[in-house]
C-alpha cells in the first residue's frame, strides 16, 4: 500500500525525470559534478533500542542511502520535531549518538532545524536527515542496472534491526540478546566500490520491507527475475526463533546496517572473499541469482526444493521500525 | 529558549566549523563548487490557511533559505510524516500545491520519503524539505557580513503570515481578509543579486521570531548595532489592528515571503528603487541602519522619538506557525 501511495500519488506530483524515482537517493548534476541527494524521516518507537537509538539510525539511514547510489557521503542536515515535555537528557543522549555515528560515517552535519509541538501532537521525537555526497568516478549503480546472471550477495545476517526494535517495544525478553544491525556502511561499501566498481550493478540496503521488498523493487525496475536460495540466507538463530513464534518471515524484516549487491557472476566469488576477509562482513553470502525468466518476480527456492513467490507485502507489517 | 537550545545544546554536537552555524543554510564546497544546503520541517497548524498551506510553505521556506545564502535553488527533497487517517484528498491538495510552488520557484523535487504513524502519534501531517542550490559567483552573503552604515531594507509589509495562520487557527473573522505572504522569493532575489551583488551584505527572511529576532541574530553574528525607525516599517492596517487587540508586536510576527537586505548605504536608494519598480515589491522600504555603537543590540526609534530595545523573545510566542 505504501508502494502504491508513493508510486501512484506522490510521484505524480514530483519530478522523476532523469533519475530512477524509487532509488533511495537521487543523482544530480550540479556544475558538472555527479551528486547524490537523499532524505529520510525517522519515527522509530521506542527511541532507544538494543544496539542503537533514533539518532544513530537517522545518521546511518541517510549515509547508507547515499552509499547505495555509489556516492561518498559528505554532508548531512538534521531536523527535529520534539514533543513538548521530551526529556532533555534523552535529547542529549540522542545528540551524542548522532555525533558519534557521524564521525564513524565520516560526514559533517552542517545545517539543521528544530520544531517543538504540543503534548500529544507528536510521539516524543522524529528526526529527519538529508544528505549529499559525491558519486564516485566510474561508478554506475542503480536499481535499474541488474543483469540476468548477476549474483545476489548479502553482507550479513538479516532481520536483526526489526527484531531488536520489536522486542524492545513489546518487552520481549530474548535470551539470544539480539542487537540491531543499525550502522553506517561506509567502511565496507567505499572499499568495495574502489575495487569492484565495474562488477557491481546494484546496491541496496534492505530497510523497510526487508530483503524481499527491496529485491521486488529491483526486479521491477530492472525488468528481471530473481531466485533466492533459502538455505544460503544468513539468519541468526534467535531471529529465526522469534519469527517462528510470532509468524514473521525474516526476508521481510528491516535491516539498517546490511546491504545486498547484485554483481557480475564472474566476479561474485572474488567480491564475496573480499567482503568476508577484508571488511569484517564475516557472514556475507551469495544468496541468489538474477534470471531472464519471470521478469518482475522474486522467488524463493525453499529448503525442501520448491519455488515460492516472494511478493511485495500488503499492509504495513511492522510500523515505526525506522 | 529555542535560541539557547540550539546554540548551547544542539550546535555542541554538530559541526559548525567553516560556516556560520546560525545562518539558515550551510555553505559547502563540493568538488570546487560552492553549494548551499538547507533543511526545515514544517508543522504548521492548521494545515490550510488563507493564502497557502503546509505544502506551499514547505517549498517556499527551504527555497527562501537557499536564496538568503545567495544561492540559486536547484533541487529539493520532500519527506512526509502522516498521521493514520489523514484524508487522502487533503494529501492530494497539498501535493498539488507543492507541485505548483516548486514550478514557481523553478526547483525540482528529486527524492523523498513517507512515514505513516498511528492516530494520535502526530498531528495530521508534518513535512520536511531539504534543498541544495548553487551559490552565485561573486556573491558573499552572510549573517556575519553586516557593516556599520548599512541600510536595512525590508521587501514588503511584515507579519501577514503570522496573523493569517493565527486567525485561521482561532476562527477569527477578520474584515481586512489577511492572506499569508508565504511565497518563493526567487523572482525577486535572483535579479536583485544579479544587479547588486557587491552592495548586498546580508539577506534574511524573518520567519520564526519575525524581523526583531532575525535582526538580533545578525547583530550578534556581525557584532554591530541596528536601529530601526518604527514609522518606516510597512505593516498592514489589519495586522496592526489584530496586534493591538491581542497584544502582539508586528516585529515579532513571522513572514514567509518577505526578506530584508542589509546593503551599502551608498546603494540603498538604487536597491529600493529596483525593488519597488522592477520586482513588484511595491511596499519595500528602508526601515533602519546598522551602527558601530551598541554591538549585538537592536533598537527601535518609536514614533514618539524614544529608543526602545528589541530583545530576543523569551518563550515561544506563536507555536506551530510554520
Amino acid at each position: 500500500m505504501m508502494h502504491r501511495l508513493i508510486s501512484d500519488t506522490i510521484l505524480c506530483y514530483t519530478d522523476s525525470s532523469g533519475h530512477t524515482p524509487l532509488d533511495d537517493a537521487a543523482e544530480l548534476v550540479m556544475e558538472g559534478n555527479n551528486i547524490a541527494f537523499s532524505t529520510d524521516t525517522f519515527v522509530v518507537k521506542p527511541v532507544f533500542f538494543p544496539g542503537g537509538d533514533i539518532g544513530s539510525l537517522a545518521v546511518s539511514g541517510t549515509v547508507n542511502d547515499l552509499l547505495m547510489k555509489g556516492a561518498r557521503p559528505a554532508f548531512l542536515s538534521l531536523s527535529f520535531v520534539l514533543e513538548e515535555g521530551f526529556l532533555f537528557e534523552d535529547l542529549e543522549r540522542i545528540l551524542e549518538s548522532i555525533r558519534r555515528t557521524s564521525q564513524q560515517a565520516n560526514v559533517r552535519i552542517v545545517t539543521g532545524d528544530t520544531k517543538v509541538v504540543g503534548r500529544g501532537e507528536a510521539d516524543s521525537i522524529f528526526i529527519n536527515t538529508a544528505g549529499v555526497g559525491n558519486i564516485l568516478p566510474g561508478v554506475n549503480i542503480s536499481g535499474e542496472n541488474a543483469k540476468p546472471g548477476d549474483a545476489v550477495i548479502v553482507s550479513g545476517t538479516i532481520g536483526r534491526h526489526g527484531i531488536a526494535v520489536l522486542a524492545e517495544r513489546n518487552g520481549l525478553n530474548l535470551k539470544g540478546n539480539i542487537i540491531s544491525d543499525a550502522s553506517p556502511l561506509n567502511d565496507v561499501v567505499l572499499p568495495l566500490l574502489g575495487r569492484f566498481k565495474e562488477a557491481v550493478h546494484t546496491l541496496r540496503d534492505p530497510t523497510r520491507g526487508g530483503v524481499a521488498t527491496t529485491l521486488n523493487e529491483i526486479a521491477r525496475s530492472s525488468n528481471i527475475g530473481i531466485i533466492l536460495d533459502e538455505s544460503s540466507i544468513p539468519v541468526d538463530e534467535t531471529v529465526n526463533a522469534v519469527c517462528d513464534l510470532l509468524g514473521f518471515e525474516p526476508l521481510y524484516l528491516p535491516c539498517e546496517g546490511r546491504f545486498f549487491a547484485l554483481v557480475e557472476r564472474s566476479s561474485a566469488g572474488e567480491v564475496l572473499a573480499f567482503l568476508t576477509s577484508d571488511t569484517g562482513c564475516s557472514e556475507a553470502a551469495i544468496i541468489g541469482e538474477v534470471t531472464h525468466s519471470t521478469p518482475g518476480v522474486v522467488q524463493l527456492r525453499t529448503t525442501s526444493g520448491g519455488l515460492r513467490i516472494l511478493d511485495m507485502p500488503s499492509g504495513e507489517m511492522l510500523p515505526r521500525i525506522c
